[in-house]
């Protein structure tokens, strides 16, 4: 039962919140129950409740406070493992419409961005002014940055520049309290107190509500963009290329992997051809620029031929580049065409990558689901995409049986359950495996410290 | 009065901590209350502990929880900020023997170390197996790695490479219940649960005891070694040079300012003749490789020489470079001759840093004491030194007097009150005003949450 029925959140809120930006119509709640992640559980919210400010947030939590709900915040619920998903009697508050730049300073490289700012419009805001905003997760496009925060997003960059972490200088973050304080600094250095910005981002939004966010920015100009590609005959060869690139010590800003299920979705969808014998395909870019950038770019296509790379190919023309990219980034829209995808996010050493492809195919196998996989092959960040055909509850629940075998792998090969889309509630059991027993408790004893009445997301992130 | 008589503690430990490794004689005693920062206040220690495994840490702990004893643990007492200082009714807890690695792993490209190593040891290690750790404070042939990561500790090489907090993966770290947990990971991402490990970076000894240290580790080869150095004939002449490299785009792995009375003591200890009209003296390192290298030193002397510039040198040899550097590494020497040094330790922005030294220089005047400036300029973490000739009482009045107005400009500058120092006791005021009130509360709340009865370092890093 519902503490308070939803048709009352809007009225209590009148005078706070814009009687149009609460929405309790049935098609709102439905759309805003759940992320991405839509196989993990997921409870319709009494109400939807989209801000515009920290004040209103602060309202909105302390009206939450007041009546018992809990409040599940949201960016533009992109999500892949549950942080998002409605939880009994909860509000869902969206930062959605938050999408202004409150301050870019070139002179200082940094933005003051609002959390509901899609990371791509934050990457085009700072090249206004000949910056750069490197953290690049896949849904760059349509995510916000108050949700890669919230989660410590990745990318395809991370192997050379980072995830969202190490670009997070500071935030305005709304309290349990209602109270709005400021985190972190502006400036480039800084040891003041505890690192409670650090401790934000990847809480998912467990710890406070991030109303704005201070990113870090690099000159945008004297990178370079050579791509090289390969396939391999095996993932044991491309495996033995990455390994090879990183003994050379090469940190290319992308090295990615894109495995056989998904060379051959990508193919049959597009009518792409593949060579012979392609197997596993290994994508690497070079961003040094000049010399160099080419001298680096022709040590990396000699270790894929040295590993048994064929047709590699090289390129220093970013149009060229892209299309040699192209099965990367068509991979995943190629195999959702099979069926509802369950996306994992291991993060193995990088030299256990293929004794963990392996084990993943081997899964598959002997669940009779198909696997595919995309892999950040030069993090060791694999994601296992696994493909249940709609309808079909019983391939479901052996998708779910693989599912949890992989991470039980993963951990076994000394393994993190999540590299970059967080915990969620997908990965709980997982994550209390990783964490073990007195860290979980550190985490509850840090949530209550900072939210004792367990107002923000609960249930998420640990358990 | 102590809770326990100093000569029971070695008698209580016995049979967990040989008696040789608690120490308790007056010589030691006094050896241990205090770190570098003998300006802020110290209590000597019942004992000092010299420990050399977590698990003695552990019983440690426990003995000294029962006993109603605090702990201040320390590496090798290098801090600037009192942060390793005794306070009553304490055990100082030493982990100076744990020098050991545990493992190094080129593959993965980490090192796992015990907390007491030296800095320059751990680089020294990595370099054997071709790999490098960046974070380089100037007290890296002193300090050690457990108190780098306690402290975030800074360097020169931070303009490019980033604090320890970017190095640091995962610790081992002795809870104040007694417990030894393992935080973080070893793989190259993860994004699992609150990041209790950068919670632990900075927290100075408040929060739990590290004795191990995970860093990241990146690829010795690939660097070149150019330095650019030039003489300015004013702070803001020098100024300019900062902020136009900035505007260049350009990323130094290095930008060091060394002010006129550094550079004058320097020059009157060792008789070094310098260039007329030599005010300001500033240092780059650009470590590009090859002709990328060689063009980006050629811009930024190109820079130094239009901003005002004198004498600019250039070198691509690393015997030179260490010449030309020399003026930077003999400015604290070559103060404390002139008696006993109040290390400042302010980061403001970049653009705000001839404001900040035009400030400090008035300060200087006004109050009557010698300020020297060594800066990481590059960063705008600036190291005011404040000289008070020993036994003039009153002059170290003053000296106080003068630190406490750079850091109430520093704030009003937009500036943080610990670059990469820490807090401590000497900036315990300037970060209550920094951090503010509400802010202040939540550091309480983490410290009572994981210290619930403030055995660790009370009284430090926040107010």
């Amino acid at each position: 039962m519902p503490i308070q029925a939803p048709r009352h959140i809007g009225t209590d809120l009148a005078g706070v919140i814009a009687s149009d930006r609460v929405l309790t119509d049935a098609s709102s709640l439905a759309r805003y129950s759940h992320d991405r992640a839509d196989w993990a559980d997921f409870t319709e919210p009494l109400a939807v409740v989209l801000v515009t400010s920290a004040e209103e947030v602060s309202a909105v939590v302390r009206y939450a406070r007041d009546q018992g709900i809990k409040i599940v915040p949201r960016g533009t619920g992109t999500g892949l493992s549950g942080g998002a998903n409605g939880v009994p009697d909860c509000i869902v508050l969206s930062l959605e419409l938050m999408t202004q730049v409150v301050e870019l300073n070139p002179a200082e490289r940094y933005a003051v961005v609002q959390a509901g700012m899609i990371n791509d419009d934050v990457r085009a805001a700072a090249a206004t002014v000949g910056l750069w905003y490197p953290p690049d997760p896949a849904s760059s496009a349509i995510s916000t940055i108050g949700g890669n925060a919230a989660t410590n997003a990745g990318g395809i960059c991370c192997v050379k520049y980072g995830v969202t972490r190490d670009y997070v200088l500071g935030m305005e973050v709304v309290l349990a309290d209602g109270d709005i304080v400021q985190l972190g600094r502006r400036t480039a250095k800084g040891a003041t107190g505890y690192d409670l910005t650090g401790l934000m981002v990847g809480s998912e939004g467990t710890l406070g509500i991030i109303t704005e966010v201070t990113v870090k920015l690099l000159p945008l100009t004297g990178r370079g963009e050579r791509a090289i590609v390969g396939y391999f005959p095996s993932l044991a060869a491309a495996g033995t290329a990455v390994a090879e690139v990183s003994r050379a010590g090469i940190i290319p800003a992308a090295l990615e992997l894109v495995d056989r299920t998904c060379l051959h979705a990508v193919s049959a969808w597009q009518g792409v051809d593949l060579p012979e014998d392609a197997d596993t395909l290994l994508l690497a870019k070079i961003d040094e620029p000049g010399a160099r950038g080419e001298e680096l770019s022709q040590q990396l296509a000699g270790i894929f031929r040295a590993a048994g790379g064929a047709d590699v190919q090289q390129s220093a023309d970013s149009a060229e580049t892209d299309r040699l990219f192209q099965a990367r980034r068509l991979a995943y829209p190629a195999l959702e065409r099979l069926g509802p995808v369950l996306t994992e996010d291991i993060c193995v050493p990088r030299g256990a990558v293929p004794a963990m492809l392996a084990s993943i195919q081997e899964t598959a196998a002997r669940h009779c689901v198909v696997i595919a996989n995309i892999a950040h092959a030069g993090d060791g960040n694999l994601h296992p995409l696994i493909i249940a055909p709609e309808g079909d509850l019983e391939v479901k629940d052996r998708a779910k049986l693989a599912f949890d075998e992989i991470i039980a792998r993963c951990l076994h090969l000394g393994g993190t359950v999540t590299g970059e889309h967080g915990v969620g509630l997908l990965k709980l059991p997982g994550a209390a495996v990783e964490l073990g027993e007195r860290v979980g408790r550190m985490h509850h004893a840090v949530k209550d410290s900072l939210d004792p009445e367990h107002l923000f997301n609960p249930g998420k992130a640990f358990s």
